[in-house]
């Protein structure tokens, strides 16, 4: 089974960059990761929205072979996010964050997603994702996000989660206050102690880095002409990472070296248009032309 | 003649960083370029020392077969930089500069230099660097450096210059400022509007990005687990990608993507210890070695 379960949120997200702006648009890291590793993938989501949450997202999630057993739909409002970017388009500024049904978010898996062989917790409260982990089987690949709030606040249960994930997808900061050690090599060679076989450090515009304890990969960012939203970036890379180990089945080295420009290819999709509209027309030839294309910027002659 | 020949600073630098300090070490962009440079093809240097300049220096830079010719030693004291980093080690500090004799310094080049075919304009005034250009007969390939200081305070002088050049080499936050652009592909595609055929963009321990009219490479930083001194990290890159260049004789897309890795490789080793100190003991062995391991780093199999 090449499913892929995901855990996390979903969201309606007013977003403003220099370049524009979307009033509640899809959003959420369950809803970014699942749109993107149904491209490669069947994908199981668990997360809940509210009664608010508008048919055409759901018709649009299906459209995609996404299998909604596991969205609740509860009494209350859907999760709002509002934030906003300078050019500088690394770092969103958060105004305003309404969690409503999501603050009372309990995962269940369904009967049949237990046997699920991929799994991807989104950044959501380690406790959760250590309680959705315990309800799956016998995973074959388990990733995880978190972020800073946890980093501070939960710190056991994350550890506690940590123990249980194969690989572990953070950004540079996360990377640096989890492991308290500003150097990145000696960061993962911490983080990767507590648990993880692997380590995957989000560097935004400048792509991600792999480690390993025998290995050390680095994707450059694909440099765009035109940013128009990097909301969902982390997510999406995630969703093309993960959908491709599940659609190949195979995690060697090369096969997880590939994965990560497969990410790298869907997070620079991700950022050229608002919400997840980039992916509404967005082909399988068009991604593996970008795949090329992060080739092409990446390759020299050894000597 | 794959002789290169450099302009810039010789400076007596004295820098704090977490992890240890020097004072008054061999520094200055001419010295980083030519020390490192010099593994891979002869190197002239062009620059202005004071009288109090030490003895050792010289032997040192003569030991690695530097043309020292044009080197004016002056009446006065040598230019002195004080600096410090935070464990933020992609942002130097200044706590003093001392012009010194740098002040006043007029590049004279040597009636035997003239026909010198590789030329690094390290970071100078545009108006001296101009200068320089008109006293080479026929440079094949004339690569060069700037900052901020001089973008915003010499910009015709500067854009003079730039006619001249065929690569420009300047960090990230130059290239924004130079075209008023914060997208970087778009930025590349007014600065190579402004003369240079190819420009390379340095972000620090990100790499750097290499940009033409139908070209683009990335090269990451090399994730070291020991940083001590960042200072002439750009000079060491710019000294192994005009090295490479010069020895090979070839401009070719290929052979300069391999350029941008020696450069890349030497900025890594440069970080390593403080003044030039790594370049003291360092094996052209070992150059090779990093530069497999920069293959290591980066490769992922086509489709």
């Amino acid at each position: 089974m090449k499913d892929i379960l995901v855990v996390g949120s979903v969201a309606l997200d007013t977003v403003r960059t220099p370049f524009g702006q979307v009033e509640e648009g899809l959003g959420g890291s369950a809803i970014y990761f699942s749109v993107v590793a149904s491209f490669f993938t069947p994908v199981k989501i668990v997360a809940v929205v509210g009664k608010d949450f508008p048919e055409e997202h759901l018709n649009f999630l299906k459209l995609h072979g996404i299998d909604l057993k596991g969205l609740q739909k509860v009494e209350g409002k859907t999760f709002r996010w509002k934030g906003e970017y300078s050019y500088n388009l690394n770092e969103a500024i958060t105004l305003e964050t309404q969690l409503n049904v999501f603050e009372n978010f309990h995962p269940q898996i369904p009967e049949d997603y237990r046997k699920v062989k991929y799994v991807f917790l989104a950044n959501i409260d380690p406790e959760l994702q250590g309680r959705v982990l315990d309800q799956i089987e016998k995973p074959h690949l388990v990733a995880c996000d978190t972020m800073n709030y946890w980093i501070e606040n939960k710190p056991e249960e994350l550890e506690n989660t940590l123990r249980k994930v194969d690989i572990l997808i953070i950004n540079e900061s996360e990377a640096r206050q989890l492991s308290a050690e500003p150097n990145l090599v000696k960061a993962a060679r911490k983080i990767l102690s507590l648990g993880p076989r692997a380590l995957i450090v989000k560097r935004g515009e400048y792509g991600a880095l792999y480690f390993t304890e025998k290995s050390m990969f680095s994707a450059p960012g694909f440099p765009l002409e035109f940013v128009y939203d990097p909301t969902g970036a982390g997510d999406s890379f995630a969703g093309g990472f993960l959908g491709y180990l599940a659609k190949t089945g195979n995690d060697n080295d090369s096969n997880v070296r590939q994965a990560i420009i497969f990410g790298s290819v869907m997070a620079s999709f991700d950022v050229e248009n608002f919400s997840i509209e980039r992916f509404k027309n967005l082909t399988f030839r068009e991604i593996k032309e970008r795949f090329q294309a992060f080739n092409k910027l990446t390759h020299f002659e050894p000597l």
